[in-house]
């Protein structure tokens, strides 16, 4: 993509309304622009990552097995008044009357309406296990919107729900969510820490929420410190082993993580002081077992092998897909910008023609756009007449993870300059090196 | 996939509800389950094809120059006001208020909102020419919704707004949209004729309708049949070659076809008699141009070169991308089911192994799924314990366009067959066979 012909309006001033970093980023580097409280358009660039993080999530949705499918945002009152939620739900249940007087509610979350899809067509054990997820907008009319996408009322979200013939079965399901979301959350570079949690208005007996450290995090947080140096990394677990399955969840929730809902002092102080850690949390994902709740008061059962007619075993797992991009950037930025993980970067990297209309480096440029394009990898090409120090200026705040600098002085060397957003580190080489490191750098990801 | 582990709930009997084919055989595939008049659920099978004809759009409009972004559902109705729609719109426009009694509508569509942005951000000619599109859900509160997703409530649509200095380069946005959509549609495998049109609600001088010819379409079309034997094919066509493009637009829209709205009898008339061809079509697609009518109400300026500042000058472009499918379906199927086209089927080709459980054809059969992953082709793998007859019938009815037939007896010869959806013809050859020349069908695709 080149600069000069992308929408990427980029604002100089911090915007007065922004109060935490990410939401002032994400104005200034032309993400998002607000269109009423909590409700965002999500401009080129906003669009590119959020594409990429919901990309990441289906491929480890679908990787654990589970099955994408696509419920609609409207749903019917009725719906909700089985399960007795409509009416518990309260004023962030955003509720309406289409022209036939009919109520209707923008969904917050599908419970209600994923156990009516599975009560309608399956009723045997024979087609269980079943996982069934979407991703999907959802809206939630919250009092106060504030955060920009952090907390939004429209947002988008990834809710998985899973049908078991028993309990057993339900908590490898439960077991399974919580693996495939350590994949993905490592794949976006961020670090989530899965905590005992409450239930709140989902219900249920266990839960655990995923939550990113960040000095900005509306949770407060107490922790080993010893979680967070935990990595489940490239390691090849089979989704149908239970056994395999546990024992990474085990791994990765016997150190004590909880947060201020579930805190308990006593476990707490039983942990060496030196890795005793309060510190404020993002929440990310929660995942939830909560057994034969919706299943008993909508009546979805399955016949057992054995015959009986039981009510089916449930749990729910949503990821907060819009939220995660004010959460990668609270916790990956600095104070020139955002910087992304190469895993989400809405372009794996810049290129910087410092002297525009010099035909050697637009020569170059333009050579290089077009290896890295044949690599599979589009670069965000600033190919506009402006000061070396403004295209900077920009790759800087727009936080793509490397960048490659073109100049005549260098070219007559033969050389270009590839620099690390992170790190600051620049280093010479001759272009087709540079579009092979940048290859390799993404060759894993 | 393999079918005992996915959601495919296919029914029997032919749903009372469905009075076209489309809408009965979308049920009875298990693509749609209806949760309230108008609104869909998408199965896993539905929701397959939507992303692929999805991904369709996506890529022919990023050819085109286009760039994507998103708009929320949800609008104020304020912006609404500006343009004077607000109140004109009607009832099809689902009205909405929030907690705080503030004035909200699901939108129906997004020239008011898409002009925001512009006006938020751009002010001069030199930003232009730009073309911002979405894919997004949005509302219409019909009266009477029916035919399943081709006239739903609750719908995903395309829809593209071009921003240009003068009328000429408007026009060239508009001939520009016009030849990316010929390519969309020939991409779905359908005829999808441009036909001079009504611009309605959206208002503006010049506008086309693309229909596809089905005996359940909503309009009456008068065309001459030479049109439906025009191909845009796998020409190279410049979209930045104003000259090219309009050639391209006149080819095609030079031979007499149009909605009854724009019906002229005289000219049609004058068509050679065996020519003249009065049928019935489905509307998938809208191109306008409109001017300035929303840049002047809303305050969308742009500098030009010569330092003048005025209204900037737009049009807009959907695609029903939800009733998509509904019209494939109606252009594209028999009595026993669907007949996908290759460029949108859910699944490449399906697998039937004749006998689950004989060690030969299983182990066949996992080998055929294994190679055809290889070449990134994910078959439908119907491993149940079923009759043939049961498996082959539910292999016509979801319509994937080849199957391969793995039985003992064949494999004694070293055989499977490849069978086409379309034509039913069947050839036998070796497994490697079958899975090459799958991949040589959809290498083109």
């Amino acid at each position: 993509m080149r600069l000069s012909r992308y929408f990427l309006p980029v604002l100089k001033e911090n915007p007065a309304e922004a109060q935490i970093v990410s939401h002032r980023y994400m104005l200034r580097a032309g993400m998002i622009k607000q269109q009423a409280a909590g409700i965002y358009s999500w401009l080129p660039l906003g669009y590119r990552v959020l594409k990429r993080i919901e990309q990441i999530v289906h491929e480890e949705q679908v990787r654990a097995g589970h099955i994408p499918l696509l419920m609609p945002t409207l749903q019917p009152a009725d719906l909700w008044r089985e399960s007795g939620r409509y009416d518990d739900y309260g004023q962030e249940m955003l509720r309406i009357k289409d022209r036939q007087d009919r109520e209707m509610l923008y969904g917050p979350t599908n419970e209600e309406m994923i156990t009516d899809i599975f009560r309608s067509h399956v009723n045997s054990y024979k087609d269980l296990p079943m996982t069934l997820y979407h991703i999907q907008w959802k809206f939630r009319d919250e009092m106060r919107p504030r955060f920009g996408v952090m907390r939004g009322r429209e947002f988008l979200m990834k809710d998985g729900y899973n049908f078991d013939v028993d309990r057993e079965s339900a908590l490898h399901a439960y077991n399974r969510h919580m693996v495939s979301y350590l994949r993905t959350y490592e794949r976006m570079g961020l670090t989530a820490i899965p905590m005992r949690a409450d239930s709140g208005p989902i219900g249920g007996d266990d839960t655990h929420e995923f939550l990113v450290l960040a000095s900005t995090g509306e949770s407060e947080v107490f922790f080993d410190s010893a979680v967070t140096e935990l990595k489940l990394g490239n390691r090849d677990v089979d989704y149908d082993n239970r056994e395999q399955v546990a024992a990474v969840c085990k791994e990765f929730t016997t150190l004590y993580a909880r947060t201020d809902e579930t805190h308990d002092a006593a476990l707490f102080d039983a942990i060496p002081e030196e890795r005793r850690k309060v510190a404020r949390g993002i929440e990310v994902g929660q995942i939830f077992y909560f057994g034969t709740k919706y299943s008993e008061a909508m009546g979805a059962t399955v016949v057992t092998k054995e015959g009986n007619k039981v009510p089916v075993e449930m749990g729910s797992h949503g990821i907060g897909v819009s939220r995660l991009l004010g959460a990668i950037i609270e916790a990956s930025h600095d104070d020139k910008g955002i910087i992304w993980p190469e895993g989400v970067t809405p372009f794996p990297v810049g290129i910087v023609n410092l002297k525009q209309g010099d035909g050697a480096a637009d020569a170059a440029c333009a050579g290089l756009e077009k290896a890295l394009l044949a690599k599979g990898l589009e670069p965000l090409y600033d190919d506009r007449d402006e000061r070396a120090g403004a295209k900077f200026a920009t790759m800087d705040l727009i936080g793509l993870p490397w960048r490659i600098t073109v100049g005549p002085r260098g070219l007559a060397n033969g050389v270009v300059e590839l620099t690390s957003r992170r790190t600051g580190e620049s280093e010479e080489m001759s272009p087709e090196a540079a579009v092979d490191r940048i290859a390799q750098i993404y060759a894993g990801v």
